[in-house]
């Protein structure tokens, strides 16, 4: 298996509404990620959008990508793993690369919820027969498990409410972050409308248009895209029993422990040799369980890491460095690939006034669904 | 790079109309592969279905389907290409054993189109604002091909019937076909009705319902396994303009000639190595072009391959040998799996009364829409 590296990366500025369509979203990232790397051509692209076949009306995006970003006859497939699609489009590009298949691939996520209303859409990542059936959308399962996760531990009731607070601090400081206009305290965060309850709006990543994309080469061909690659030292994937009702405790979250055990294994890093960590902080009871799913935190104390400004960029694992899905915005195709982008920053020391100090490893996931599919990247910088 | 081996099979029957709901049809598929291949576990799963967001209200089906196999923990990542997803699915599969990540890996296709409506739902493989705006849906474009070649090649009325006649001959000896009880003539495919002129009905593949799944292993290690494996001696994809009026010329299938030429040079065969050909005809101008494309015929001349009964078994190039798209059945993402346990049947053997004599290496191509993506898999007995 060859080694593989991020070799340039495009963020299209995550906004409310796009002018551009879904197709011009994710060209304009391809072409911004394909400029960064010095590439006019690539082998390969793969290409993540979840809702466009419902919300465009649009299916077969991988090779209408491809044709309006001017590749000819380039291998171009779609992949999808719910709301990590993403990063399994990140993660074929990778196999791709790895394998010697591909010298250059780019992996693109893109989606635009603004046309049309995305909930009852991203509600098909649950199971339809037992669980869409009861009215279950991934809100009224996010609810669930922050209202199971404060009846267990008993945290105080603005417990979570520092996961909103740091990505929005994070968020001011990012130019492609959908909130970088507002301060958002304990207070906004404890004010806000209940979506579903317990569920505040502000635990919840926005509806957003967003397009994101990533050059990777072989590492030891790295140096002839840039001067700053950021090397993927691990790829993995692990899905739990599909149904949290099926799971012996629904607030361990098995898939996000075990791929990320794979990960770490492929990388030869440990836990503490994470300098940041992007997690699928899609609500704040994500962050909290999958810093525990790592090993951050105990079970049950992950809210802790919040609490105790932890989670910041100076504290002990500093998460959601450039806004996070909360408030970077969370356009769910696109999302692991804004992680990615941000990561590259980081490791590359471009992260202006967020800058991780000399960070050396980053961890990132991408969770589908509750967490029925979780998966993994550890990157590092050259 | 690795080379793959295909170590078990598994075909549910094609029906009209399976009792079993998405999920259940698609682990029946991979346990039955799975035990063709004596394993219990495999570390990856790469699923395919085109339809099932709309017809079953269901994403997420790699996770959902892994869970129901009962792979806990597992790799499970959906691939796509429209119409072409069941052999994206084979093909990441296969880069994730050739690449050493997975020494296992199964890739499963399923569709249930008899739950809805299909032919709106798969129009939307073509550009929304460019094509289904106008009112295109696959059925139109593929009359418009077939119009188009019948007025620039002048060949007779009946001249491209061969095609159904073959396919549905063959089907009568495959036992997973959907038309395995009726006997087609070229009457009986020009007395059938037009679905949209000049196109007749059997000169469309049916809507149906089935699953199908093939277990990799590395080559290397494929005797342990099987007694009877299948090599894969590449595997590849390639794009064209998207849209068929952005070519230079729509009868020319540009993807299919170019993946088709890497595929024989990764795979170190010439086209005369070929004994049997699975194409994707989905109707039966795409069967012609593609014989045209991959350079069985020249252009102009695929319907004489029909018309002189050259793809019959014992003709130069056999070509849907177990019935194809038009007579085993067209259930999307699930085709391509059938094409390649077909193949798998054909080259150890075990065809029965279609038997190819002596096949070495097979070919099959898969389309994505009007051949805006085609894959190609070239496969050789041991």
């Amino acid at each position: 298996m060859r080694r593989v590296s991020i070799v340039g990366i495009g963020q299209v500025p995550v906004k409310e509404r796009h002018t551009e369509g879904l197709r011009m979203l994710a060209a304009q990232a391809v072409k911004e990620a394909m400029e960064d790397a010095s590439v006019d051509e690539v082998d390969a692209l793969f290409a993540a959008s979840l809702l466009a076949d419902e919300l465009q009306g649009q299916k077969h995006i991988a090779a209408l990508i491809a044709d309006e970003v001017g590749l000819r006859n380039v291998e171009a497939l779609e992949v999808r793993a719910a709301m990590a699609s993403g990063a399994a489009a990140l993660r074929m590009a990778f196999l791709s690369v790895a394998s010697g298949d591909a010298d250059l691939a780019v992996a693109v996520g893109v989606e635009k919820m603004s046309e049309g209303v995305a909930a009852p859409v991203l509600a098909k990542a649950l199971d339809a027969e037992k669980e869409q059936r009861d009215g279950a959308t991934m809100i009224t399962k996010n609810a669930d498990l922050t209202r199971l996760y404060r009846e267990r531990y008993k945290h105080p009731e603005d417990g979570l409410a520092g996961f909103a607070v740091n990505a929005h601090r994070n968020a001011r400081n990012n130019p492609n972050a959908l909130f970088n206009d507002r301060r958002v305290t304990k207070r906004t965060v404890m004010r806000s409308r209940f979506v579903h309850e317990p569920l505040r709006l502000f635990d919840c990543a926005p509806i957003c248009d967003g397009a994101a994309a990533v050059v990777l080469a072989p590492r030891d061909e790295a140096r002839a895209y840039t001067s700053q690659p950021v090397h993927i030292l691990a790829s993995s994937v692990a899905t739990d029993r599909f149904r949290a009702a099926d799971r012996s405790d629904p607030l361990w979250l098995e898939g996000a422990f075990i791929s990320a055990q794979k990960a770490f294994r492929q990388a030869n890093v440990n836990r503490e040799d994470v300098s940041l960590f992007e997690p699928h902080d899609a609500f704040s009871i994500m962050s909290c369980l999958l810093l525990e799913a790592v090993g951050f935190a105990e079970p049950g104390e992950g809210w802790r890491l919040a609490a105790d400004n932890e989670i910041r960029l100076r504290g002990k694992i500093p998460i959601s460095t450039m806004g996070g899905l909360k408030a970077r915005g969370h356009p769910i195709g696109a999302t692991a690939l804004y992680q990615a982008g941000e990561i590259t920053l980081q490791l590359t020391g471009r992260a202006g006034k967020n800058q991780v100090r000399n960070p050396r490893v980053a961890l990132m996931q991408s969770v589908g669904g509750v967490a029925s599919t979780v998966v993994t990247h550890v990157l590092a910088g050259a």
